[in-house]
């Protein structure tokens, strides 16, 4: 269904439920697909989504709730009774389950914990931290004993009849609930039905732990092309499943974070459609921080104060070479910051990298500070103008694309986010240093400029 | 397998090949899982990937090339004889041997198809451009009549054994190839062999068309959270299928475009590994454009050079409003960017984003003017240069928004890359006004200050 379908059930759902027209309204609510109705339900507003909300049945809420961005499901979860939140919890997948009680008051979790009915599928996944492979993994997959045979593992699933989230994956494991191989429904269905288990399973079983970053766990599953990735504890019992839809959704939302996060925006849930206020209460802090450094570098050019009295055209240039400095050190920055992401820096390796950056911004900056250099020394006449630009250009941008390549690999080093504040960073650095550096060059040279 | 055991069997394979105990080389090599393979090959070098390149057999090198980054797979494939690389490609997935051929020469690729058996799986790929769902859809999928039955369905799995790639769904199509339903594995497999496909079938299939681009296509099948998605013609008859690993892809590719270029690194397949030449050749003409437009901010302010021979303190000032202009209108533009790659903007409620970016921007603009003001103040003494600071901060930093939020939303609706160069752009707008308001607010108040 594309946008334009979707508006315009939104409308009629709309005009429905202004009209009391409660039924009309659920049966146009129904004919979109879930993901749609999520957006559609976030389109309605406050008001109208307290109207339709009680006359959802168990089954509709529970799936608006799966596909809800988590504040919203909060929200909606908090205006639901606590019996019947149960009942849609239970009718919930298991991880998206957790995820909403993870964000309703501990009480009220616990109130509704108490009320369910399927609480033991889900309550292994509460004590998971958000964003690691145990907090992205659900509890709802099908396990087999080796010594079943095809045939039994055919009747096991026609006796379950998994819905939509069960992984086309069957885990084989051992009686200590060890796993020991994968068998592919695909692989299932080539078999004959006598065969054993043990005998067509894949005994090479690509997996991760319940602690493990789920960055890192998803790009192993990246790596491999897996729509499956299985969850193990320190002692190699199997205790979930890291399903593709859940692998989208990491990925989507730890780009996101990384674009942020080198533009100081540092809340990765924040979206286009958020509030002002929450918009503000999360970047103005990152701008004062912003506004800090600014001020440091503005106090680097004060000690220059009389010299640009004197020399007022440096005052024309001297941003040029503090702003080239950042423009260098965030393409290393970026492109380090990404790298890490997908994995891609060998920790043993980091050398390397920055070895190869500080290459890079030395070639860039003999170029630029050239160019430059003879550009102002064409435009004002001014050699030893055009030499003192060359030379802090240079200078600049070789300590810009070293910043920009150190500051993200030493956070990961020390376990934090290799893109937090690591452009304020840069940014401080080449500011500070690129005034220093130009106006102390020309103190040097005063006398001819 | 980790890291270390890579490295370990990656060092086995070198002494093996030095010693020219090819066998043992091989045997450490296909101990890898192909996309370890892949990583261990590239690090081997040029000369040791010349010597293991011919010990390998036909099928473990389509799984190289598969695997291999795009040039790096082409290099590969211009090692090989025509004959030999004919046969490769035949083994491989038809979608990855489309791309392999797109990158080689025209004759070369002519030669290589004109040797293939499976040519007509790979030709069709080859018309459609390299971003589209065309480009990116594997032409090895399974098709049913909705009369076949469960039973015939299995019967036909059976016969053909299909391979990894093969998606978990098979696809019903009418007698005009039209894509009428799907039906999963999972349903095959619970269902009676009696059960006629037409009935177990879902008619209602979310799918996309050849031409759509990748972005769109990877965001519907994230939206719905889809394993495989079918890529219709523009008569509605199945052209091929997008499966959850090219969507990995994608979604990691497009998220590195996005970074890269916001930080005006133009090629998303730059990595932190490509030689330093090929850095400085996609790097360097972006900061030549930085340049531009950092000397036009610097003719901006030498039309003030007089002033600030007199008041020499607005050079120590300046770089504050342009720089808090820079910082303020990156933050909108990466989530504006974002949100556009996320398909989070209707085109027709673009203006709300400008409106509410506006709003956040004359909010932030207030906070941080009047802390600058009045610090300013408090530090030099001087009260009309703290007012000169505050107004030019507010007025810098709302334009700064908005053009950060309507240059990716143009860029969108001219079909451009939202990302591309807009950050260029935000800049170049930031730092010319940001001095320009700043020096003129402060030629209004010379006397006072």
């Amino acid at each position: 269904m594309n946008k334009n379908a979707i508006d315009l059930t939104l409308e009629e759902i709309r005009a429905a439920l202004e009209a009391e027209q409660f039924d009309i309204a659920i049966q146009a609510f129904h004919r979109l697909r879930p993901a749609d109705r999520a957006e559609a339900f976030a389109d309605l507003g406050d008001k109208m989504q307290q109207v339709l909300l009680p006359e959802l049945d168990i089954e509709t809420t529970a799936d608006l709730l799966e596909e809800l961005e988590d504040m919203a499901a909060a929200d909606v979860a908090g205006n639901l009774t606590t019996e019947r939140l149960a009942d849609v919890l239970d009718e919930m997948e298991p991880d998206d389950a957790a995820d909403v009680l993870g964000d309703l008051t501990p009480e009220r979790a616990a109130e509704a914990l108490a009320e369910m009915e399927d609480a033991e599928e889900v309550i292994p996944l509460l004590e998971h931290e958000d964003e690691t492979a145990g907090g992205l993994m659900t509890t709802s997959f099908i396990t087999l004993s080796p010594d079943n045979t095809a045939g039994q593992a055919v009747q096991i699933l026609r006796r379950i009849k998994p819905d939509t989230e069960i992984p086309y994956y069957l885990y084989v494991v051992d009686t200590d609930y060890r796993l020991i191989g994968i068998v592919g429904l695909r692989e299932l269905v080539i078999a004959s039905p006598a065969d054993i288990i043990r005998r067509i399973m894949d005994p090479e079983v690509v997996y991760v732990t319940t602690a493990m970053d789920q960055e890192d766990a998803a790009n192993v599953m990246a790596r491999y092309d897996l729509a499956a990735l299985p969850v193990l504890n320190e002692e190699g019992r199997l205790q979930g499943v890291i399903t593709h839809d859940d692998l989208y959704n990491v990925l989507e939302e730890e780009a996101t974070e990384d674009i942020y996060r080198l533009a100081n925006v540092a809340d990765g849930d924040l979206t286009i459609h958020s509030p002002i206020s929450l918009e503000v209460r999360r970047r103005l802090p990152w701008l004062f921080l912003n506004t800090l450094t600014a001020l440091f570098a503005a106090w680097v050019i004060s000690h220059y104060e009389t010299l640009i009295a004197q020399v007022a055209i440096l005052a024309v240039f001297q941003s040029v070479v503090a702003g080239m400095g950042g423009n260098a050190g965030t393409q290393s920055l970026a492109m380090v910051v990404r790298a890490i992401a997908l994995g891609d820096i060998p920790p043993n390796k980091a050398y390397r990298t920055v070895l190869k950056e500080g290459g890079t911004g030395i070639i860039q900056g003999v170029c630029v500070g050239i160019s430059v250099g003879l550009g102002v020394y064409l435009w004002k006449g001014n050699l030893f103008l055009g030499l003192v630009l060359c030379l802090a250009l240079i200078g600049n941008m070789f300590i810009a694309v070293i910043v920009g390549t150190i500051v993200p690999l030493v956070l990961k080093a020390v376990k934090q986010d290799p893109a937090l504040a690591s452009s304020v960073l840069v940014t401080a650095v080449t500011d500070s240093v690129g005034f220093f550096l130009f106006l102390s060059l020309a103190t040097l040279f005063q006398g001819h400029l």
